[in-house]
């Protein structure tokens, strides 16, 4: 079975990226790849970029889509095993697995973080247990650890606009009011063992990234120093992962200004959307010329369409 | 107009079984016959196996679907004839329904007991008002007092499992946290009256059904007598109907169990899901090879199809 | 960039309108137009006839359509320039608008007024700041302070029912226990402009409508002189302008009856519903074979049908 959970499972990685700029210059080139078939969408999240781009996808393919918002449409889920169910939850996922499974032939999940727990979130139930007992492909949408549509989206933007072999990519924490996942700078840390690059991730002591995911890539406290020279500057907040889930700061220093972009070499900005103005980043740089993250969100569509193309092909 | 409401008044019931098991075999063999016409769907109350099998039954068929949450995505109807309509309720079911029958062409509708009072349950407001003043055909898809779709879908399983002419099927009562409606085992009785079976009732004392829809068919208190020999034991919780919607007892002296199935005949476990895990049915029977509970799901595309079919032929 | 924002603005309203009367004789005349194109339809407030009525005018063109209920499927939009983003509100409208005309065609929005603050619901800043960043076309489904596509489907309303060249059409302010928006009365007012008519409008003591938008229009508190002899009686509640969005009176003289009715010259009902029975008009009345609000409803398909196959031509 086919799954897309992380880039480190998926095995075709460059030929998806090379798909999906195929798909965006023709979008209807595979429309009757997925005639007769439907891509169900569960959100146990809210979602805008997602929920509209997935389904774009699928509607270029020829797929027929099926979204559920879990809870809100239907009920809580169960994710434990052996547990007595008299409580909230009124139906476990073993059966919603299995009996969504009969209904689509392909199944794309957003489940976030609930940044209270380590050990639950690295757990990944909610996509694992789809993955284990559902009987179609899974395609990650978001889950607790990843959000490996939106490293493709990224992957597209940075190769349609690097003028180098060997750009110097930043990954660098900026401020937000709340605590967030840290699903989006880990799938762009997956992505970039992919580039040719100099990559180096810059955030603020105690907003470390995981260091099983980092391993051996250049990390640094100094913001600065790491946008010197930088060919793209990629911001993201991300909550504590060593103080698990917490948000240590909110002052505005790491903010990504038109000073700090004067640093690197003229460039671009990425972000991957929603972005809270003069928080992460300044008004000036987010529309200046160098900002790719409208390009960023046009490349969901072709990046999910990469992946549901990949899976229908295989299946 | 022809609806379908109970299956006391769908005159075709053994043709759309045969019809649902037909199309199981061949999904799209009449996709064409929905084409340029539209189902819509109102759920006034949650929904996950109704919601994605029903819209995927009218994409089998070639309709368009338009879901309308009532209440989430629009607001409260009234029901009541001659009301002053001051105070939260926006707009009469005389309107919405009349409306909504110029967008669709058959209308579906999900419209739970309040399990307040017996007499507005049975009086079905909901469904009955849509099919005074709508102008196309209502499909139920579970009602305060019958759900129709879900026992078609159980007699496709019994049909396809039964070894022989004449199986002894037992429904059977079965604990649950909270007050639930009587809709499936009341469709469920009335669609066994089109079987050639032994058909028991086992509940336990202040959990018999509706007397008028149990008249001649054996009940019983004593479940394990009941279960003796069968060929298929259908659990499923419902809240008392003598004592209106309570809750009588929580202990789990009911829940089906290994021990229990022993009795049957190899006997078939059915249930129309979502199922609380070791409360309703122990996670040992649930997961055994004669679970039908999944099928029971997979059969909810097909009835629905079924039933959509005969409309739009009729039509 | 052909947006639908009023129809002061529309400059193809004679056209339009002639376009919906032939849709409505041949819904599907069209069906090829949308064939690979997408509307967004984004939902700011709840919404049941405009909903459907607006996804089926889609469908009828061949259209896909992508459904979003902001706020409960995605989350806040900030529409004020140069805020530092730090509260509750996580995206921008600026990167919303250009992130979405990357998914759709064409887009159509609801957004209520606030009624808070009359300077703010004139605005506009919902519709404004979508046309001002999206780079699609964007059509109304009810502002803050306009609902054209209700007043061109009243206009096909009137025009298949007037007897004469020059109808008495009379607006009338109609109680109601909530303080509504002016929208409605607006895009009347704004679509009469355009008809040979006798046109009054009549609204108690406080209620007078926009000055600008009534200039050189027959205005009375005279509710029953108005009637007399009126061909069309539009009844619509709204809250006050001059005392911006407030509630003055919720006693029953002002509603439409029989006794009422008998004052015009067999005088057709209208009202763009959802309407509450015995508060704004009386049941007598609203069941009575002159009123028109079922053809008023079933009109906004075609209304919204001509409108989007226009935008699909000028594209």
């Amino acid at each position: 079975m086919k799954h897309l959970f992380t880039l480190d499972e998926w095995s075709d990685f460059d030929q998806t990226l090379a798909d999906a700029q195929a798909l965006k210059k023709n979008p209807l080139a595979q429309q009757h790849l997925g005639i007769g078939k439907t891509l169900g969408l569960l959100f146990f999240n809210p979602s805008l970029r997602t929920r509209m781009s997935t389904q774009k996808a699928a509607q270029n393919l020829g797929l027929q889509t099926l979204v559920l918002n879990v809870g809100q449409d239907g009920w809580q889920l169960e994710f434990e095993t052996g547990s007595v169910m008299n409580l909230n939850r009124a139906e476990h996922v073993k059966e919603a697995a299995q009996v969504v499974s009969q209904y689509c032939d392909i199944l794309a999940i957003r489940a976030f973080a609930s940044l209270q727990n380590v050990h639950d979130d690295q757990a990944e139930k909610v996509l694992r247990s789809f993955m284990e007992y559902a009987t179609i492909p899974i395609v990650n949408m978001e889950s607790a650890t990843a959000h490996p549509l939106q490293a493709i989206a990224d992957a597209m933007t940075i190769n349609t606009h690097k003028k180098k072999e060997y750009p110097k990519v930043v990954l660098t924490w900026a401020p937000h009011p709340k605590p967030l996942p840290q699903a989006v700078p880990n799938s762009f840390v997956r992505m970039m063992r992919h580039q040719e690059a100099s990559f180096v991730i810059a955030s603020p002591s105690g907003y470390a990234l995981d260091p099983k995911l980092t391993q051996g890539i250049k990390c640094t406290n100094n913001q600065r120093e790491a946008l010197e020279g930088a060919d793209f500057v990629y911001a993201k907040n991300w909550s504590s992962f060593s103080a698990y889930g917490q948000v240590l700061r909110t002052d505005d220093e790491w903010m990504i200004t038109q000073e700090k972009m004067a640093l690197t070499r003229e460039g671009k900005f990425m972000h991957c959307l929603p972005v809270r103005r003069n928080v992460v980043v300044s008004d000036a740089v987010l529309d200046a010329p160098n900002s790719l993250v409208i390009e960023q969100a046009c490349n969901r569509t072709y990046a999910a369409q990469a992946v549901l193309q990949k899976i229908l092909q295989d299946g």
